[in-house]
């Protein structure tokens, strides 16, 4: 049977290559004042593939983006109900000039697409919706209940997806969701997700005087707004890169033996990495690993900072107000409300009298962690060494899916991330590719993973 | 004679106040893309009003905007050689829709005439010439020798004023300056300003990653340039307000007993000078009261933060670089070029491997201040006295005058500074004044003063 897929799969890599650069020419951005028209041209296009796999795909409309559900409809077999989830919208292109070739004229360079999208989330979405027509046709049923949800609003937070979930929560019923929205490991390292980070994002504000004043004729008198604010992000973090947020680690759940073995066996490249950020060092929190930091330990960032005497030259000012973008990163079983408010307080004490502080909350999102002992994550692994013949390594994310929490509270349901894209697939940059060889690996894992779902 | 002097200047007070409104309409804007000529037509205006007091005046280019230079010539009697310095050049007018009047439409309302420049400095730089004008035309010559220097590069920095003072050291030789470019201490009580504060201004760049980094994917592996910032200011000051760079506080002046008596005794309005700030409260250095951190202390102030994500929202990058301006104010007997190596040096020694360092030095300014037992400065007082009717108090002032060094180090000149305009002039805001009487209670005071130094 397996036999029999991949050798459609392999005749149709053509065809199914040439259908992702039809997927990719739509300029679906949902950012910014997105075209409703191409949003509606790539949800339609969803539809129709869906619909070539013999399933019954509708276009539900959000306050925002619509989305497409879709459901093969009930197994013959006993295996799971599985949710596909994925996303049509894209990043915008950001500068041009940077791209190679046109960000929306998908071009084959050197063994992969490039283009907006060919890796996030348009080319990894195809292989789920590609390996549903590889059962059609090879076989004319899916071997296991599936079911789609790709909505268009993911670059922009899915600010309607929450609504849209707990409305058709019967419709959206099932017993694990399914995404490829990660990455490999490595160039060569296919990666199976099993945790992400949550996010607390706040601005804050320091208010001094009412106006900018001279620094000359009132430096020394009053308190100046921007020193506050080096007080405030210095007392933040201590000087071994730990937060200095009362109770901050309290909820930080320790990392197994078993994890901490696991993470310790990843073929982890250091200067590779720090090579691909640019700095002059890796450093972070003290007694843990550069992936600890990246994935298992809780972060405080500053953002952005801004106030004051921007121009070029010299002015010699006293700033009325300067701000600060801080977020952090949370990790199991840190909870953000607790968090944000533990951080409003410890900022609150490092502001003296004399300047006035506004907070804001820009963002709160969840943790996620699943087990890794789960039927589905070892028919993930196994689907994913023989589609990429090659073991698959079991990772977590230093980024925020807030998707995952959203699932798991309404649907009851965890998810299964699987990434086929190389973790250097410039997703939101330019010239953004998603390499021929895993497009095609990808559709295997996916036809390999419901066939075993349906064997388990 | 006085009774003669000021009869005249009572008699011509109406021509007095049409010609200062007549110098307030040129718009002579010295910074930007300025006007030339504006600022041919503002030098030949002050070149006629001194050709007006039958002095030989000149115009002198500079590699920027012209100077005047006048001279009285050789006096008949034993008095010293005054030089008069002011400026013809005004600040940018700013936001247009704040001014109650046109700024270049000199209103005269309550009081006082509005308009750019007003007291900053046409109408305070005219007081010297209209004193001239008075004894010229009431004993036919001037009772001391006066020379006067009208530079148009004031409120840019007076880039060409060194040149030229070095260039015409002899022509400009004097025993001392005069010039009222500073304020009274109070509404109502007239100020002789003897010591300013010095300047180091900074701009420094913290470098990080090459660009910005996901603060997900990569956050808690790299130092943050933005959080490094909040240690780098923060380490600049301790919790008391006290400047923490090693070194800095070893050439402060200790304040004299007399000193110190003179500043407890000055009729400061602590609650009115708060309102003033818009602050939420007086704050600063420990142990010295409001006078002495604006005048005697020297201070560190960040001017502006900038960098990483500064839209509106929320954007999860590590900046790449961040950079923060701040600049230092400096007292008797601080050297700039010493505390300029001291700031590097302790900024330096903030910044932890992981993040780089561009350091830049914007501006430096030694302090300034003179005896205030000086045959001059008791003119003053006694002048002050008999113009405004007031006693005048002795002052410092927390801003700096760069001219002043200058003057003392090519002409071995010492200053005095008579304040004639209000504290709230307005001098670089919107709706800039000088009050009527203070104006002719200036011209008075300058008449006195010429008058006491011929008699001395």
């Amino acid at each position: 049977m397996i036999d029999r897929l991949d050798a459609f799969v392999s005749s149709k890599s053509e065809e199914f290559i040439s259908l992702l650069k039809d997927f990719l020419v739509i300029p679906s951005v949902s950012a910014g004042v997105s075209s409703g028209s191409a949003m509606r041209e790539a949800v339609g296009w969803v539809q129709r593939q869906l619909r070539g796999c013999g399933l019954d795909a509708v276009i539900a409309e959000t306050g925002g983006h619509p989305a497409v559900l879709a459901d093969s409809g009930p197994a013959e077999g006993p295996g799971p109900t599985v949710l596909v989830y994925g996303h049509y919208d894209v990043q915008p292109v950001g500068e041009e000039a940077l791209w190679h070739s046109p960000p929306f004229v998908p071009t084959l360079r050197e063994g992969a697409v490039y283009a907006r999208g060919a890796a996030d989330d348009k080319g990894q979405l195809l292989t789920h919706i590609l390996a549903a027509r590889a059962f059609r046709e090879v076989s004319g049923r899916l071997p296991v209940r599936v079911k789609y949800l790709i909505e268009g609003e993911e670059e922009v937070g899915s600010s309607h997806l929450a609504a849209l979930v707990e409305d058709r929560r019967q419709q959206l019923e099932c017993d694990f969701v399914v995404l490829s929205d990660t990455a490999k490991f490595d160039e060569t390292t296919p990666a199976i997700t099993y945790g992400t980070r949550g996010l607390v994002y706040k601005q804050l504000t320091l208010c001094g005087p009412k106006h900018d004043l001279h620094s000359g004729s009132f430096g020394g008198t009053v308190l100046n707004p921007g020193n506050v604010l080096g007080r405030v992000l210095s007392g933040l973090k201590d000087a071994e890169e730990r937060i200095a947020i009362a109770g901050c680690y309290d909820d930080v759940r320790p990392l197994s033996a078993e994890e901490h073995q696991a993470l310790e066996a990843l073929p982890f490249d250091e200067q590779a990495y720090l090579r691909s950020t640019g700095s002059p060092a890796l450093s972070g929190e003290q007694g843990y690993t550069t992936l600890e930091r990246r994935w298992v330990r809780p972060t405080l960032d500053v953002n952005g900072v801004f106030g004051g005497f921007m121009g070029s030259g010299a002015s010699t000012v006293i700033p009325a107000r300067v701000g600060a973008k801080v977020s952090m990163r949370l990790v199991p079983d840190q909870r953000p409300e607790r968090v944000s408010q533990a951080f409003d307080e410890a900022v609150r004490a490092l502001v003296p009298p004399g300047v006035s502080l506004e907070l804001e909350t820009l963002a709160l999102a969840e943790p996620y962690m699943c087990p890794i002992d789960s039927p589905q994550i070892r028919a993930a692994v196994a689907a994913m060494k023989g589609g990429f013949q090659r073991d698959p390594v079991l990772i977590r994310e230093g980024g925020t899916l807030p998707i995952l929490p959203l699932f798991r509270r309404v649907l009851g349901a965890d998810s299964v991330m699987m990434g086929f894209c190389s973790p250097n697939c410039n997703a939101h940059g330019p010239n953004e590719f998603l390499g021929v060889e895993d497009f095609l690996a990808g559709i295997r894992t996916v036809v390999r993973f419901l066939d075993l779902l349906a064997r388990a």
